[in-house]
Parts: C-alpha cells; structure tokens; sequence
C-alpha cells in the first residue's frame, strides 16, 4: 500500500485503492495512452490472463490504444468494459490536490478519472484477481475491453475492439460497463439501456445586402427564427415507461456578421437530440429535415442539414436476467435496490449492445469532469466487493 | 486637362473632370486625408474662398481633418456639404483600373471616390468657381463644408464641422448635399429626407449546462428564438406618403459554441432598425425592450439590450422652397422631372437639418462602394451645369 493511503480501511482482498492511484498516476488524457493500458494489461497478465493492447488508426484521426484480456474459455463469457482515457484537468492550479497526483485526504482519493473511470476499472480489475485467486480459471470466460478512447471521438476505440475480438472468434454473453451510474450514493442505480444522441447543423443560406435595403436581399437569420421556432414548437414525447422525455437543445447560433448594417448570406444552428426508444437517429432526421423545409416553404431561403455521423441509437438492453443478478448484489452489499434506469448521456454500451446485454454500474459520478473529481476510498471498496459478489453469482446462475 | 482625358467633351465652364481625377488620384481612406482637401481648399482659396482646414478628435477615435470654405457674406447662404473621405478599395487586383489612378476609358472616369462623392465635390467647386468668374462675389454667401469622416464613424466630422461653424457665427439658410442620389440616370432622384436608423445588441444569459440534462441548464438560445419570432412578427408599420415602410432586420446571431451537447450560458444578436417619422429611437428602443421583455417572461433568462449610440433620427426636410427650385433646374437641364425621396441609408444630411433645410443631389450612386467604381464623364459635365444653374436661380431667388 502506498504511504500516503492516508489510516483507511482497505478490505482484504486486492486493492482497488492502489490500483486506482497507479491509474491517475498515467496522464492518459484522450487520446494519450500515458502508460495506463501496459499498467493494466501487467496486472492482469501477472494473473493469468491474456491481454494484449491493440491500436488503431483512421485517417483523420488520433491513433489510439485499447486493451483487451481474457482469462479462461468459452461460455459464459462475462466481459468488463471500461475506459483509461480521462477528460483534460482544466486549469490544474483550481484543483485542490493535483489532477494527477491521486492524493488520499480525509477517506477521499482525488483525481482526474477517480469516478470516471479509472476508480471502476481499479475495483473491477481487484475484483477479478481476487475472484481468481480464489477460485482458479473460471467455469467460462471473464475479460475486459478496455479503451482509451471514449471521452475523445470514440472512433478509434470500443467499436472498433469489438469488431477485432469478433473477428478473433470472440464471444461474449453479457457485458457490464463500469461508467458511473449512481447520482448520488453507491447502489442508487443501474442503467439498463441509454437515450439516443443525434448531433447537426443547420445551414441557412440567403443574400446578401445592406440593411438599409432589405428588399434586395433575404436575411437568412429572418428563416433561422421559423426554424428554431419549429423546432422548438413542440415536445418530441413525454417519454415512456422506462425513458425519459427526448430533448432537442439548439446549442449555437452563429452568423459572425460584425456589421449591424449588413445582411449575411448565411446562418447556422448547431443542435443536439436526446431520443427515447420511440424515436430512432433516421426518423429523427427526416424530422427534422421536414421541418427545415417547412420552415423555409416560399421564403427563397436554402437550408441543409449536416447530421454529425455515428448517432448514437436509443437502447433498452435485454437484460432482465443480468440485471436482477446485479440488483440482488448490490442490495446484499449495500442494503439499496438500485433503480434500472437509462437516463444520462451515452456511453460506450451503445456498441456494445449490438454484441450482448449490456447493464451499467459504476461508481458516483457527481464530480466527474470536473475540477477536484473525487471518490470515497470506502466506495471503491464497497464497488469490489460488488464486482467480486457478482462474479460468483454470475458463474452460479449462468455456469455449466 | 490631364494627357490621359480621352476625347470627351467637358462643357465650356471649369473642369470638374480635372478636379475630380485630382481628388481621386488622393488616397483618402477614411480617415486618411490624403491630400484631398488640401488640393480642395488651395482650389478654392485661389479664387477667392476663405478656405480653412479644420482637425477634430475624440478620445478613442483618430484625428479627422475637415474643410470649410466660404465666399461672400450675410444671407442667403447656401452650403454644400460632401466628405472626400472613401470606403477601402478591397482588392486592387480586381479593379478593371487602379483604384486611385483616376483612369479614363470611353467616356467613363474610373476610381474610388468617382460618384461617392469625390465626383459631385469636383462639380460643385467647377460650378462655383464658373460662377464666381461670371458673377463676382455673390449676393450672399456660398460655403462648402467638406469632411474627411463620412464613410468612418462620422464622429469627427460634419457634426462637429457643423457645431464650430456655429460659433463662429456662421448661419445657413439651405444646404445642399452631393450624395449620390440617382438610382439609375442623373435627373432622377432628389432626397428630402432620410428614414432612421438605429442599431443594437441584445444578450440573453441562461445557464450552461450538458444537452442531455437540459432540466438542470436554462438554454437561452431558447429565449433568442422567442425574442426574433417577436420582433420579426409583425410589420413596424406600412409608410407612409413620402417614407417607406419601416424595416427591422437581425444581421447577426451569436452564440459562438464549437460543442454540440453543450448547452451555452449565453447568445446574442444584432440588429438594424431602418425607420420613418412616424417612429423615433426612443420609441424604438421603448418598443424593442418591452419585446425582448415579453419574449423572456418568465423563461428565468435574463436579456439586456445596448443600443449604438447616435442613432440617427428619421427627418423630412421642410424645404418645399428650395426643392422645387432644384426639381426645375434639373428638369431644365436634363429634361428629367426628379421624384422626391427618402429612400436609402444615412448621409450628413441628418446634421445639417437642426441647422437649415437640406435637400441631397448628386451623381449616379449604382457603383459606390464597389470595385470598378466609375461615372460617366457626361455626367459630370451635366452635374456641374445643374449646380451651376442652380447657383444662378438660387440667388435670384432668395438674393436681396
Ligand atoms: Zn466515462
Ligand atoms: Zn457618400
């Protein structure tokens, strides 16, 4: 155990703690793998597994890390899916302790990623090393897929380590994402599924001229207004059972005209859907592509719509199983029913559920992404000891 | 006259076309002076003017010089007002000529400056001097105030011209000013009045937040679209017998976020009133606020409004007399019968009428502030003969 551990209570098995500081300790911001990954993939091979850390590479884009490590061989095949890769600092001297220094002050480890989620991988990684040392290879398969890049563009990591280990004849049965979950203590919430993200701009384009003279031109900011006003006109849904209400925000406005007295050729509007399952990325666009041109019918004004690609499709995964398996767990660890949930942002399930049922849990993730991002060392004990009852559970209800 | 004039024919009177070539070869960049009213008032002096190059400044604004020559003394005394200052060329390499080489080619006199308005100041100083050379010093007072800052911020310049010519007891019984007012031939158009023009800023702050939990931001891009469906609404009204309709037109929209699930704190936009008499600022600016108001209430945003300072007021010059007298000569001249109009942007004119009745005539505007800026050298011939004539009637007019 490191000196500066601080008086706390480590439980006895492998410790997430020191794990979780060797972690922060790599400056793994996206896309920089900062030693983080070989960290792990050294842990995890020191116990057996086979791990490998594997690159890719797109045109246009960052070439990244990702690790994945098995032990043991065929069903079931329960895989760890996570992340090393760690949203920027900020300003480094507005944090208490160090982004990078994973100081223990009072029973708190502070860090960038201490919640999202170099603290799940820790207590995932003490889970499974125990489990093993216990019990040997598993009647099955535990691996982890572990990225570097999910706070950045995503193109180079998760997506892409499914297809690889796919096309390696891996199978997986069910996945558990380690990203944090609960809002506000450890137990509060598994997510079962995760709203749809579709991303765009709105390009108006008009003529042209002095203001003095409108007749002579066609202010594109006049249609801009019918179109936000459309858009915002009216609610997408009022949600369903298990989903909240889809969201559209108009996140920028921008025409950049520095001039009062002249009337620009163009306006855009970037925007952003949070979509439930009644809404999937391609209906949302025909949408809003009708109501674009509605919007502008007869006013002379060109408007486009430039969907970001990858839109993240809205998911409620499948299990029901996996996910009772995990509540009961939780409950025995931490006396809470968790609520199944798929409120939040997106979050590397979405690829992963075109492979298996996916289910979240993780650690708090009030101060995640932000300065002074902290966990309770008490939490990430109290998360191994969930990782490492559920690995016995998992084996007992899906092993041979 | 100048080796490079071509074949044209200039009446019998002064060269305007000289003159003009003179000014234009002057690179008089607002706010450079470049010569122009040098080579304007030594002209003048040499026949008699008292001519004086006057220098105004401002905190935060550059020095601007500014000319004011007279001739004769006691009423009637008509002024005529014009600026040698011009808009930047651009791109120099996309003029047919050099911008400030003065060139003629087929009867057509080419450079900045040529009909805005370095090209009707050449007019009425050749129409003065043939004047003052047929009729000795006049019955009354003939003046010009010439500015170097109308194309600028016009803070330097004839409102301030205006205000020392005052105290030093010169009073003005009409004006006439030499913008280009034809839209399409010389004879065409004379301006009585312009609309107004008042612009402005409006902020609206919310708070920040992610697009996937739009419940904890205030999105003010929300709130813009309610203040530009509100101001857009409806018509400021339909004109009226000698004005247009006023117009109302947002030039720009900005919000300035590269991301798109982040929910910005703040947006904004600017916009230009274009308006009549039956408005004024103040009222505009009672109206616009109680708008942007209305449109927040209740949203929890906050939304502030900052106008451009001096806006300009919509005024109708009370000038039946010397409108009609102008309307004839030109009608003489050119057999045109001029309409009466208030059309278009600003000028000084707005000055100059707390000081007297002001009417505007001048050359073709069809290329100002473009490339290739050019005026017919007939036209300059035909200018000059109009003002010259009309220095003629207007003090066998208005004389003793
Ligand atoms: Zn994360
Ligand atoms: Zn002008």
């Amino acid at each position: 155990m490191p000196s500066d551990t601080d008086t706390v209570e480590i439980s006895s098995i492998a410790d997430p703690l020191a794990i979780a500081q060797a972690l922060i300790r790599c400056r793994s911001v996206t896309p920089e793998e900062g030693g983080a990954l070989q960290y792990l993939a050294d842990l995890l091979a020191g116990a057996g597994f086979e791990a490998e850390v594997v690159r890719f590479s797109e045109d246009g884009t960052e070439d990244v890390q990702n690790l994945y490590a098995r032990i043991g061989a065929g069903p079931p095949h329960l895989t760890f899916a996570g992340h090393t890769d760690v949203v920027p600092p900020g300003e480094e001297s507005r944090w208490r302790h160090p982004p990078f220094a994973a100081e223990v002050e009072d029973g708190t480890l502070y860090g960038r990623g201490a919640v999202d989620m170099k603290g799940a991988v820790a207590c995932f990684a003490a889970a499974a090393l125990d489990y093993l040392k216990a019990n040997g290879t598993p009647a099955g398969t535990i691996s982890l897929l572990i990225t570097g890049d999910e706070e950045g563009v995503s193109i180079n990591g998760t997506r892409k380590l499914l297809a690889w280990a796919k096309q390696r004849g891996e199978t997986f049965d069910h996945a558990l994402v380690g990203e944090p979950t609960n809002p506000d203590t450890l137990g509060d919430m598994i997510k079962i599924g995760r709203r749809g993200s579709l991303s765009g701009t709105i390009t108006i384009t008009g003529k042209q001229g002095h203001s003095a003279y409108p007749h002579l031109a066609n202010n594109p900011v006049r249609g801009m207004a019918k179109v936000l006003e459309s858009l915002f006109a009216e609610p997408l849904d009022t949600g369903t059972d298990v989903f909240d209400a889809s969201t559209l925000e108009v996140t920028s406005v921008d025409v950049g005209n520095p001039a009062f007295n002249v009337i620009p050729a163009k306006a855009s509007a970037r925007f952003n859907v949070r979509f439930n399952d009644l809404h999937t990325a391609e209906s949302l666009r025909a949408r809003i592509d009708r109501r674009v041109e509605e919007a502008l019918a007869g006013s002379g004004l060109a408007g486009q719509v430039d969907y970001v690609p990858n839109a993240a499709e809205a998911f409620r995964t499948e299990a029901g199983d996996i996910a009772e398996l995990l509540s009961q767990t939780i409950e025995e660890e931490t006396g809470r029913r968790p609520a199944l949930s798929t409120t939040g942002g997106t979050s590397d399930a979405r690829y992963i559920k075109d492979y298996c049922p996916v289910i979240e849990f993780g650690l708090v993730g009030q101060t995640m992404h932000q300065v002074d991002e902290h966990v309770a060392v008490a939490d990430l004990g109290a998360l191994t000891a969930i990782y490492r009852r559920f690995l016995d559970r998992y084996f007992d209800r899906f092993g041979g």
